[in-house]
């Protein structure tokens, strides 16, 4: 059974609408969720509604309330997110950015009071179907230990960027800064399978292959890729005064407790030193030379950031995307629980 | 024997003036190159002075030639290095990146027409100085495979960005995109040894542990490294009009062809949107946690981006520094050639 992605959109806005949120903001945020499964990055996407609409329906993230710009500077922003939904907030940044950055050539906001934004490719190909190179950023809660720790001390701080081509739609990188996401160890308990070396590290933090013995997640790259995490700490809490992933609250925390992440998001507009359209062909030419390149040994296709993701939006906005029987019965539970009809086969 | 690096830095400087070099350019660069060594990433340091000198006297990099601002927005430059030496181009750009960001809150500087701009910590450290984070990045000749690839088509791009702190002088990430420095797999190979499966690809693709057989270097933690090498270079090149990786000439090229190649650089103003003094505060909390944290078994510290670097280099500016044979007999070459008494001892 497939199911259509306008229907879940149109389904996810009516229930966030159901728990308060303007029509705009529900457009915005459905546009979001769904397209986190059209790429095949389900951990993103409609498994979340039912904590989404909660925190919401809770009060834990404010529904009604707006982003408020508190320093703006041609091209630096902080922004007080004020708590309110994640995927608004970041957006309303990543807009102002845009304008700012048609004057200033770049600009940056740091954001804090802000809730889980979903997934970072949202804003930077927003950004970049504006011909900006687009850059989004955030912090989340603990989960990676330090190389040589054996605790949890930063997030799996995700980091997007979107560069705007012709030929490819765009260039996009969109990445946790672990190995692998949390989900893949949990699934591999489920499955009672066991995981690479690699993934995740036991209570000594020792390298486990046990999923049932990961304690933390182990950051991409060794010593460099933590580094690179932690900057993103650094620029989506220190610099916006957010909660550090130490502090901050849980998207699934329902004690009460608000998220107060951070966000650091910025576009650059390529126009400003470069005529856009050769900036498109000197991107296409380098992604070409490297898809063309010889492949290895058993490998059929070389394939660019983004690329697989874009194909399966593709797809899937003509074919519709599968649900898995577990985050059915969530929609069905919660389609019950605020009156609106599922029905969103294709 | 350990040699002075004051000495040293005034060698260079007059080498450099020998061969054409301004006195001001020639002390810029001989800061760089001795930094170099004092961080342990030799490298980078006095093992290159033979050719940095020896492409200036050829003519091969342009002593007398200054940086032009093609286009000069508030945040946003795209600067010509007119074939001059790498350290003075790309430190003018992060001048002005400096200069802007302090009215704009943030700059960003594309450089072509650059020449190999020694280690990228020199200039986001010379930012973070100025309570500014500092980022610089830039491409380098073909040396890694895409993933499922077999054939170079990127650069080891490197890309350093640094934080102010207060306690901890500045967080440093400074890394090239690859696994390891290619360096590393020819000292294998010249002592015998062979590598970690992991570091390079063979002819055919395949992981290989024979030092002698790699051909290419693989991008660190995989995919996710491969993707922040190509923004690397899209930043470097696409957008300055640079040389790629693939056109590029190589620093080791007598022939005749020129580097072109592209520095992206740029500095955000913390006091814009942040007290300094409190975001340093922030910044040494975070950092405290992390070295606080817990260690894994067998571990003895936790080391914070940069820390190992700057340590090194407060003992070398005081005990002095190590020379390799081979680099010492370079030095003393060129001592002769130019007429320049290399008495550096402590």
């Amino acid at each position: 059974m497939k199911y259509d992605p306008k229907k879940l959109r149109e389904f996810t806005s009516q229930i966030m609408q159901k728990v308060g949120l303007s029509k705009d903001k529900s457009d915005l945020f459905a546009k979001s969720l769904i397209k986190a499964d059209m790429r095949g990055m389900s951990s993103h996407g409609l498994t979340r509604l039912k904590t989404y609409s909660y925190r919401l329906e809770a009060g834990l993230v404010d529904a009604e309330t707006e982003p408020v710009v508190i320093s703006d500077f041609p091209s630096m922003l902080l922004i007080d997110g004020k708590n309110g939904l994640g995927v608004p907030s970041a957006m309303k940044a990543m807009e102002l950015c845009i304008e700012h950055a048609k004057h200033a050539g770049a600009c940056f906001a740091a954001v804090r009071g802000g809730n889980h934004f979903g997934i970072g490719e949202f804003f930077t190909d927003y950004a970049a179907d504006k011909d900006m190179i687009g850059i989004a950023m955030a912090n989340g809660p603990i989960a990676l230990a330090p190389i040589g720790g054996k605790e949890a001390v930063l997030g799996t701080n995700p980091l997007s960027i979107s560069v705007p081509s012709k030929k490819y739609y765009s260039i996009n990188l969109d990445m946790a800064t672990s190995v692998v996401a949390r989900g893949k160890v949990a699934l591999a308990a489920k499955e009672g399978r066991s995981i690479p070396e690699g993934w995740g590290i036991d209570v000594e933090g020792r390298p486990t292959t046990d999923p049932n013995a990961v304690k933390c997640m182990v950051p991409f790259g060794g010593a460099k890729g933590f580094a690179i995490c932690l900057i993103i700490e650094i620029l989506s809490s220190c610099l916006s005064g957010a909660a550090t992933s130490q502090t901050m609250g849980s998207f699934y925390d329902f004690s009460g407790k608000t998220q107060n992440s951070g966000f650091f998001l910025g576009a650059m507009d390529v126009s400003k030193i470069m005529d856009v359209n050769e900036f498109k062909k000197n991107v296409d030419n380098l992604a070409d030379s490297i898809k063309n390149s010889p492949k290895a040994e058993g490998c059929e296709a070389i394939f660019l950031p983004g690329e697989l993701e874009h194909r399966r939006t593709v797809v899937a906005e003509r074919d519709g995307i599968s649900i898995s029987d577990a985050v059915l019965s969530e929609l069905q539970e919660i389609s019950k629980m605020y009156g609106v009809p599922f029905a969103c086969e294709m």
